[in-house]
């Protein structure tokens, strides 16, 4: 792609580093800005950097939060007993959105994945370890996605924690509510087969 | 969507004001930048802001340009007795792409809508035919997208020049090369059979 000027070149180039946005759809991105008001760009470059520089981190569950404790570990309403061990944090946030869970989190901040070069050491597991090992936590449950790489780090995370005696659960993998039987896949299936609830649960849960 | 940080909720709300960015993408970009170094981040805010303060358009045919004469325009190898007539900047670096013109560009902006309130004064229109009437311009090439906007747009552009005494063509639309006929919209097909171009010109296009 040829540019008839360098700001240009050099804004398309930086936008094009984000992922999942080619050097075209930057360019349209770009020119988006450029037909919009200044204060547009403004404010989302100001938004950008601001966060950069200022971004905090709980020093307890790792979410993005702007005071040193984050909303849901400083409030007493929580349930401290329980963590909640996740990804990342938007899986705090789906899991809020669903007003089911009134116990703290663990964001880990990513899967141990070899083949990305994520080892145990780059991910918040060992404050967790060091949480629980404190005491107070009656059960940790993992909500990890359930790959390859989620299993091994539940995994990874159950064995650092033998002997604590500590009740570790995950969360249950069935059909969706609202989906159809014959068009889910095998496992899943399988497995919803496997970890039936009994009637009375399912009821209480609509 | 609830947020853990205002500064978090500033920045996914600003990047979801980009077209085609909604607010889940917006946050994975957001979250994307945080796990890269700073550096990164404050080059996208610093080239976009940059680019939006100091942006320049040539004098003369309204592309975007670092100098006040862009690198076509200013060029004596360029055929300043063509101009193609474009929408935007990225029909004239597609045009570039192809080698296979040497004349130079209008950038009118966009195109005639009266559904999205754009009229002939929102675009680089009277430029255009000031150019034109000062003499030393023998064809316009029209070179819009063959919409109702596009067909508008061409259509007032070559009003306004009736008696001027100009050539005015507009772009060949056909059928594309190493497309299966069959495939092919009727439109275009019956287009592409109209204006048949002679045998001989076609073999000395390839």
């Amino acid at each position: 792609m040829e540019f008839s000027s360098k700001l240009l070149e050099n804004a398309v180039y930086e936008m094009s580093q984000l992922p999942g946005i080619g050097k075209r759809t930057a360019l349209r991105l770009v020119l988006h800005l450029l037909k919009r008001p200044e204060a547009q760009t403004q404010n989302l470059s100001k938004a950008l950097s601001k966060l950069r520089e200022e971004v905090n981190f709980c020093t307890s569950c790792h979410n993005i939060s702007d005071a040193e404790l984050c909303e849901i570990c400083a409030s007493p309403k929580r349930d401290a007993t329980t963590i909640c061990v996740v990804e990342d944090i938007r899986d705090v946030m789906a899991i809020e959105n669903t007003s089911q869970y009134r116990g703290l989190y663990h964001v880990l901040g990513g899967k141990i994945s070899p083949m990305e070069g994520m080892g145990p050491q780059d991910l918040n597991i060992a404050p967790l370890i060091e949480k629980v090992k404190a005491g107070g936590v009656d059960e940790l449950i993992f909500a990890l996605s359930s790959t390859m790489e989620g299993d091994t780090t539940n995994f990874y995370i159950y064995k650092q924690l033998e002997g604590v005696g500590i009740k570790t659960s995950t969360i249950a993998r069935g059909i969706s509510v609202g989906d159809e039987l014959e068009y889910a896949d095998e496992v899943t299936l399988g497995r919803s087969i496997l970890n039936r609830v009994p009637f009375e649960t399912s009821i209480k849960a609509n």
